[in-house]
């Protein structure tokens, strides 16, 4: 009997690296998760890793059929094979991973790119993005990441690093950005971001909420999601008001690329209508004209357990396809 | 002796409509200009200029060949081969330029596209742009038109309108735009928008200035130009905001698609360093870490006075280079 054709996807995160073995329709057939220890060096990362996948693939080895390696991290690169200085890991400057990867296997194809992108190639595989050819992802965590895909391709760029979304200025001299800049639109639009909404509005205006309990390293935008839900004036405002922003960036992320669809994915995505409604009200409102009423926003078509590693499988299922 | 390929690029603008036989190596064998008439219908400006050209094409007709055609015109949509609703013209609604053309050359290969598209090819093709697979065009005149290069093709989006820089928010609550919406970088930066620059510093400020003697229908760019150089505090200030405008929005777009360089056009485009000085400095204050000190801010490698057609002609050469 012919073998299961399937992938390794590898999501290495700044807590937990996650990967599974996964077939064409995005089956995942086996899975696990190891801590990354983010001060280790990026070797001893990927020893473990190589260790530890052999013994989950095991267990299918007799019916299934590795095919090629692909992986999402931050500041991946794509043309490069690199991951360059990453926020969250402690590995000196840049560190080829592609190349330490095919170091062990040497015979099969391997590709990294960004979470983001990663989340893109996995939309458009098994998601929310199937059968589209431009579309944009926007990954809501504790920042604010994208992936933009034009005629059916990634968009890399000349320097591999194309869809900084999060980084595009909405205030100049706005709020501080991890990244060194300010007024990004990450600090306004992610989770950290509505918690320094609401703490803006609660400095503002001089209505009761619950939200004035709470002391700004208790506050999660689960916290404000819930009091939302429930009609509280503070986190209903910090909501629209992220919305509105989001809006207008969406705005112009369609002006520049027009995609057919705007698929949002991760943890504040989940909010749902009460992110969605203003953030569609304010794109429509400063859409070029040509543009209003023909942009969709959706929300992510994978299951968000295992959203990570379909991308990073999708990732290499499409180098293969492109190899055919 | 075997003929030389030419292709024929027509510009069509709000008031006069180009047009020139152009050889591979970007060399304008004959060209001629006719007034568009916008109020005629499109049948009619398309009826004399089949008249025209046929006159200008006659001499050079012994030699040459005639391998295609191609348009750039405001509001193009390339996929359909349609002018939609045109600013300028006071065309119906939707005209199927490509179609009615074809018509009359049935067996030649006809494309049309905007305008700042058209000069985004001709850089790539003639100019500032050989070789390179991702720049920016952005044209500097009455408006602020993009078109945006990736992997070597014309980005056009979904619904073939990707590329309208000109239309992103500055401020939401901003100037009033020729568009409908409002706070649009056109209304800041072009030709237009430095003199609305101009009156607002004018209303700031208490300098003394040369500008304050002009009223507002007898300014133009160009005055506001001749003073700059000359030293005149408000005018150097125009330039300066914007610049300073133009670079934030510019960093936005390096965040979007990662081009290797940005090329500018038009009129305004030659004012130099007075605007890109400004422009680049805020780019790079502006712009995500990772691609600092990486775009290039260059000025169009096209004439200026037959720049229109050879982009219209490049769009053709183009096409016809696809199909080998």
């Amino acid at each position: 009997m012919a073998k299961t054709a399937v992938t390794l996807g590898i999501d290495i995160g700044g807590t937990n690296s996650v990967f599974g073995f996964v077939d064409r329709e995005g089956k995942v057939l086996a899975e696990a998760s190891i801590p990354t220890n983010a001060d280790e060096p990026a070797s001893m990362l990927l020893a473990r890793l190589a260790v530890i996948t052999e013994e989950v693939f095991e267990p299918i080895k007799s019916t299934c059929e590795l095919k090629g390696i692909g992986i999402g991290a931050p500041n991946a690169n794509y043309y490069r094979g690199t991951v360059e200085n990453p926020p969250n890991l402690k590995w000196d400057g840049i560190v080829n991973i592609v190349e330490l990867i095919q170091s062990k296997y040497s015979l099969l194809p391997v590709a990294i790119t960004n979470d983001a992108n990663a989340a893109a190639i996995g939309e458009m595989t098994f998601g929310a993005a199937k059968g589209m050819k431009n579309f944009i992802v926007i990954t809501l965590g504790t920042g604010l990441g994208s992936g933009i895909v034009v005629n059916g391709d990634l968009l890399y760029g000349h320097d591999g690093f194309a869809g900084e979304i999060g980084h595009t200025t909405v205030f100049p001299d706005g709020r501080y950005c991890g990244c060194g800049k300010r007024g990004c639109l990450e600090t306004y639009v992610s989770a950290g971001g509505l918690c320094r909404t609401v703490f803006e509005i609660l400095a503002e205006s001089r209505e009761e909420s619950k939200l004035r309990t709470l002391c700004f390293s208790d506050l999660t935008s689960k916290k404000i999601f819930d009091l939302a839900q429930k009609g509280d004036p503070i986190a209903v405002k910090a909501f629209d008001r992220t919305g509105y922003l989001l809006g207008i960036k969406m705005a112009d992320a369609v002006a520049h690329t027009s995609p057919e669809a705007i698929i949002f994915f991760g943890g504040l995505a989940s909010a749902g209508d009460l992110l969605f409604g203003p953030t569609h009200r304010s794109m429509e409102d400063h859409l070029f004209g040509i543009f209003r009423g023909k942009v969709k926003l959706l929300q992510s078509g994978l299951k968000e357990d295992n959203a990570a590693v379909l991308g990073a499988s999708a990732l290499i299922w499409n180098e293969l396809k492109k190899k055919k």
